[in-house]
């Protein structure tokens, strides 16, 4: 795309630099101020522009050094046990890509940690391990992998794993990066542990027991899902099905998002989050949208190609998609579907009236690497 | 209740006639006027007041007369073989209670109706039968005994059963009554067969997979939900596993709402409908509401008090309860739940403004027979 | 319009009555049963049916029989001292057209009622007088002739004349017949006189000072506007302002809705309100829609076609227009712009998804008389 | 408020590094990857965080070089003629205040610039001239001295004074800083001046004629307002009557938002904006909160003391407060009131849930400096 745009034109800057102009723009700075034509073109680019490159984190690489992490700090130390995953050029953030965290928990049996919350909102998605468990405002919600859990803004959560479970590893997503940017992130910490205030699994039990059905009287006021737990038990199955009657699309294959059942919006008002299946066999379009994404497959192998450069995965391995970054994803595998998890930044995105996105039209559509 | 009130205050009309009044009330009706105050207590109520009385339609008396109808005539020459249940004080609009209609419809094997539409809304809860469908809009939907299906407002409709299918008969919900009192009703008759649009069942498999997972990039703008089918198999135990950890409550079990998936809201614009599951040995309190319901028994046996009247029913019964009216319902066994399907009036009353409810406090709650 | 359907046609019913179906409904009806095809064409008509006819109201005619109705009842007696106008067809539940009540109010200088609330909502144009208030929970609301003010359900309202005022005449409208036949009217009286809780005028100043321009923080979450009077001294120049420039509806001239502005909705749950400017000379082209209409002359002379028929009108004369009646209106003058105050029950129609309109095509658009 | 919050507690990250620790950092980072530990305290802040600091910019100081720019460079070779003030601390983002942008831009007599338009939203806030206007997708709009005009996202614009107008200076105010950071920022300019596509004002005479008094059969689907101009000559005297009745706000005294008469809300999607009024005499109390705001005084004169700093400000001047500042507003005047119009990213703080306020309780609520 470089190029495509010419800066000497009618309603870009282009002033010429004299000793006049340096000398007026020394006075303005000594004010607080500048003129704007000399940063105009930069503060006004043509297409959007984002400052993340396109990474993959191996599971294979990292499993071993989150599982040290276990034998190194403990919970109580370390507040949460977390590796978390960067971007190579949003270090200064911490931030996996555009504005948005992401890390790998390891919690083993018996183990749990304190609760805490903030205005930044987190998510979790299960890689490993049985008997883990989140407690969120006094919900306890249990979970198996490939589940999809949600612990928004301002509520109190704790996480554990029971004492006959297995140790469990999840990936966490935060929007630590955003709301720090927006200048209003806050923490506290709760004085021991939540008591529980409903019966276990009292959230998927009253708000996704089946699709369509929602308590009677139901009060929910929070601008987040009352829906805490999407299981992969329900949650693959209709995606095959779904797969069977519906147009595959040829950018995402069958993308189902994760909704709130009291809007049919997004799960959180930051963040929302999508589990898509790639027929076998499946080889994408590329196409480029505003947002930032970070990926996990969740089942079966392929490859992306973003912006260019090829990216493979398989199982557990957790990649990003950065803004405007041109992206295309293939399943490897001719007889096997797979799955990508995927959270990002949409509702930010869409609420502020930022949402653009764009097909690739040269080559048929797929890049060239 | 009667008595309570007293219309000898300010605020009411007290007005007594006098020969002068008289003679001016008739120059005020020769003028297409009247005077307020000799109206005004009676079209000003105290309290919610209703033009139906309670019924119940016994399913064993019924039965035979709806087949029988299948020998009488034809889907092709009435439109619909319907037999419809009518209030003893609703006949001049043909209202089941309030402003609802409801009916009987009977297919056979082979048989289906032609398409039509109207600004009515309809709603179906299957009751025998095996093999049954319906068409909304090119979307084909086959169901089952216990599944609940819309046909929204001006959407095209038609119904049938397989030639290998199994007689069904199924209830219809309409709100007929009311379209045509707001003077807005229409009918229109599609030429020949709506062609499919859809895969067979491409609604409940596209929103209803799983709960709170929803179509990505989909565009919806109906005002009425896109789930065309609530399924008894998942809805069953969706009850019964919430029974299990949610509170019961004390008027109604355990009571869910069909629901929009896009809104959380009533399924269509001016009626919405239930699934309740009476626990076994369930005997409710009494309490009233505005809003009109017509009820169903999908599973089990009991009776509902209302208006201080009894009325024992099991499977398959049918019975209402008008606005303000009081209601209490008890599950006759003492070992296996009852489970009420009931449609309403709800949306309407919501929307305007009007629902209030009060909950009945003499004798514990419980009304006297 | 007749004639044009046919119910000879599949998907109308077209059975011929036999000695064995009348049996057979017999032996229904003793079951609070009947046969769908015996009613099905009658209660599915092809278009909005209504029950009303059109009518106009003279003030010449009629008011002096409203000022004495000031000599002949006290408020005190009377409730309040109103002389309301009855559709001919429209008897049974007191209403001017549709559902749709409507009435004119007289009070005298120092007068004033007692404070009652309903579930029926009110609405109030002004046509004589000086000095006279309403108090709406606690808000003292002062008026003048043109004036629009609202009493939305359920709020305490009472009125009055100052008593160095002028006797003061307005048109009450309200949704009584609608909320009658929902079955969800209540009514109270306020003990005594409501306590003032805010300073005179306050909603109209705080939410009505200027366009768009709201308190900061306010909190109003009542379904209904904040802003109780639209003032004719704001609201014609405004319209006659938008004459100059916006492109004049064929079918209505200037036409303006008095809404909520916090939703830009209509001003209350079930009634809607406008006001319409027909430029001099204008000659209005029919249509008709759904929904029922209440007119009122508040400037200039001219008539109206309904459905036929011509009803001439000048300033204060009220008129309806029903559901689904073919309607266009004249001003008469060559020199001097017309206005028209309105009030509907649109937002019962557009809620519940049941309006629709069409054009009159013939003649040009112009009926035959 | 420093050291209020201790990091040596359960829930926060107490890790000592030790040599073991030290290299598993080393052999994380090698993997785009670290211990969260290590910036947890850093980036989940105990309250909000801001990276702005307060400041002032004293018109008397740049109005000379905002006219200065006048005869520097054309609008031709600028693109926009503005001087843009820059936050000491977000030279980097060249923005004024958080993610918000501003700049003073001038226009001569028969001036006028090339349309363009951007991804970005903008507004402006008029200081100063004769027979100025904006373009907005078609729509001219005049104005004049303290009018507040909006340009909302990727609508097209462009400026201009009359011939026979005076120069024109106005602040602009645009989230450029924020919609880059999201990078979702784009542009693209008109070829050549945009045609009118309706009558001069069509917007503020259609939207903005009388309080709460719209268009019927208005089709607006835009997220954004239609009213594009709040004139300063029916805001003001609404501030003034409403200074009469309404209770004055400790903080703000009379603060009134600019709104969508559509929806209530604010006129952007991402920025929104206000008008208060303190009256004379008036002393505020400190107050903070999240959102970062810049202000312009329209009218008066006064201090504002923000994080402990007096600003001392009179009308031209224009000042920011970033986020979770402490502010007090004085008005110096015992006999004239003052007025503040301010802009800020409400919208965003508010959509995304991440408002919070606190009062400032030491002291009787005043800071000390």
């Amino acid at each position: 795309m470089e190029g495509k745009h010419n800066d000497d034109v009618i309603g870009r800057a282009r002033v010429q630099d004299t000793p006049e102009l340096e000398a007026y723009y020394k006075e303005l700075e000594t004010l607080g101020a500048g003129a704007l034509w000399t940063v105009a073109n930069d503060i006004e680019p043509w297409e959007p522009r984002t400052s993340s490159v396109p990474m993959l984190w191996k599971y294979d690489d990292l499993r071993d050094l989150v599982l040290k992490s276990s034998e190194l700090v403990t919970p109580e130390k370390a507040g949460r046990r977390v590796v978390y995953l960067v971007n190579d050029k949003r270090k200064d953030v911490s931030a996996a890509v555009g504005w948005l965290y992401t890390g790998i928990q390891v919690t083993r049996p018996g183990e749990s940690t304190s609760a805490h919350r903030h205005k930044a909102s987190a998510l979790r998605f299960i890689m490993e391990g049985e008997g883990g468990y989140t407690v969120v405002d006094g919900n306890k919600i249990t979970f198996e992998v490939n589940d999809f859990v949600i612990t928004p803004n301002s509520t109190w959560h704790e996480h554990g794993v029971a004492e006959n479970g297995k140790t469990c590893i999840w990936q966490d997503g935060l929007d630590i990066p955003l709301v720090n940017a927006l200048e209003a992130n806050d923490y506290a910490v709760f004085d021991g542990k939540q008591p529980l205030e409903t019966p276990i699994n009292y959230s998927p039990i009253t708000y996704g027991g089946s699709s369509g059905l929602l308590p009677s009287g139901q009060k929910w006021d929070k601008p987040y899902s009352p829906l805490f737990k999407y299981a992969w038990k329900s949650v693959y199955p209709a995606l095959v099905e779904a797969s069977k009657i519906k147009e595959v699309s040829p950018f995402d294959g069958i993308l189902m998002n994760y909704s709130n059942p009291l809007t049919g919006g997004h799960v959180m008002q930051t963040m929302g989050a999508s589990m898509q299946l790639l027929p076998a066999g499946f080889k994408g379009k590329a196409h480029k949208h505003t947002g930032s994404f970070v990926y996990q497959c969740a089942k079966g192998k392929g490859y992306s190609i973003i912006d260019g450069k090829r990216f493979d995965w398989k199982e557990r391995d957790i990649f990003c998609v950065p803004s405007w970054a041109l992206h295309e994803h293939v399943n490897l595998s001719e007889t096997e579907d797979a799955c990508l998890f995927s959270f990002n930044d949409l509702p930010v995105i869409e609420k502020l009236g930022l949402y653009q996105e764009q097909n690739y039209t040269e080559n048929n559509g797929f890049q060239f690497i």
